[in-house]
């Protein structure tokens, strides 16, 4: 049997504020911090262990990992730091405030853009600063790889080669893995794992800075799953993701 | 011309106690802090950027290489963490107090410990709670490699390796390398790489948290190094090291 560790980062400066986040570089807050230091502690009190970690290039994620890991004292464990675990790409979205941008297009139109499988926000154009084309985490990728924006269908498709090709591959190898990552990169993952259908998975919260346990066989098809620690605050964490619209 | 950077981590809680440290995994004082986010911006505003960073499998070091990343915006960059960058192994002495083994075994003794090329401590004894050999983080070792006790020589014969083989390699393959690593894994560096004598690099002492900048050639030998910032501050740090005994 295999196991495998899914947490979102904690709570990021733009959660707080409401705006659209997508690969913007934002950073923790105190409560994110928190977070990731009770993930960490969590995970340690009911006796898990890792071999190899894998999160994103977005600090949100990479700190919630190191918080986590230090309480854990576990520092020195290797970690991969992958694009292709990034947040969804919001588009021009990115940086707006979302309670602006209902008064602007309409609930329905935000809704569409928030919670529509196949219809990804306006894209950025490649001339905006808030582009990220140029920017040098990026440089080794081409530059179609880097997307203007996304729909939860797009990250799908570009979490899954990695899932395959290097967390599944060091799972099989007997790699007790831990993924930090983000609300739409662990929808990607868990609706693979789950085989979830796509008009299901928009409604599934990922609520931060709660380990998702997920058991294992021998195929990697899940036995099942649940989140670590007090469940009832896990499902008041995951309303609340989808209550305020946060969990884009 | 190829370019690498060398960090000895800031001052850790042992450094601050004199208590000889090697393997033990203590974490840096609030001073060690301070120093790596100081080496971080230094590199930061002198304009130098790595795509790969290498550090120990001890927190002192991943922590000054993490405040340091993060003073950067770095916190995305490729991380590879080795045990053969570890601090010298400093045996039976490993937690205890330098002035009391200078009044237990006399300054001449204690000074052929620390300063002997080629005469190493007393071993920890297998069974002694100090030896790492349970540790997970060396499990994929073979015993005998992880030691129980090592004078400099030793050091230098397990850092090279990982030097020729990764580092090099990584250099020569264009990436810009940021080691941040302990006082006598990057004296095993700088021997090599100087071509310094046995006798004359137990003299060299390496200051917390101030960037060594090396210029090399094609064939990675020097052209030049330099310490970051204030020379004389880098002097006044690496003399305080020599005379207060925390090099080892």
């Amino acid at each position: 049997m295999y196991q495998l560790v899914l947490i979102r980062h904690g709570e990021s400066t733009w959660n707080l504020e409401n705006r659209f986040t997508g690969w913007t570089d934002v950073d923790l807050t105190p409560t994110g911090v928190s977070q990731a230091m009770a993930a960490g502690k969590l995970l340690k009190a009911e006796g898990f262990d890792f071999d190899l970690c894998y999160t994103s290039v977005l600090k949100r994620a990479i700190h919630t990992l190191w918080y986590a890991l230090d309480e854990m004292d576990r520092a020195w464990l290797p970690v991969v730091k992958s694009w292709r675990l990034n947040e969804r790409h919001y588009g021009a979205l990115q940086g707006l405030n979302k309670a602006d941008m209902v008064r602007q297009y309409g609930e329905e139109q935000v809704l569409i853009w928030r919670r529509s499988y196949d219809t990804p926000p306006p894209a950025l154009d490649p001339a905006d600063a808030r582009c990220e084309r140029g920017d040098p985490r990026y440089a080794k990728l081409k530059p179609e790889e880097v997307p203007l924006t996304e729909c939860l269908k797009d990250t799908v498709a570009r979490v899954l080669p990695f899932w395959e090709e290097s967390i599944a591959r060091a799972m099989k190898a007997g790699q007790r893995v831990l993924v930090v990552a983000h609300g739409n990169s662990i929808r990607a993952l868990v609706t693979h794992l789950d085989n979830i259908s796509d008009s299901d998975i928009v409604g599934l919260n990922i609520p931060n800075g709660i380990p998702l346990v997920y058991e294992l066989d021998a195929e990697l098809r899940p036995l099942r799953h649940y989140y670590l620690g007090d469940a009832e605050a896990a499902e008041r964490a995951a309303a609340a993701v989808a209550s305020q619209g946060k969990s884009c």
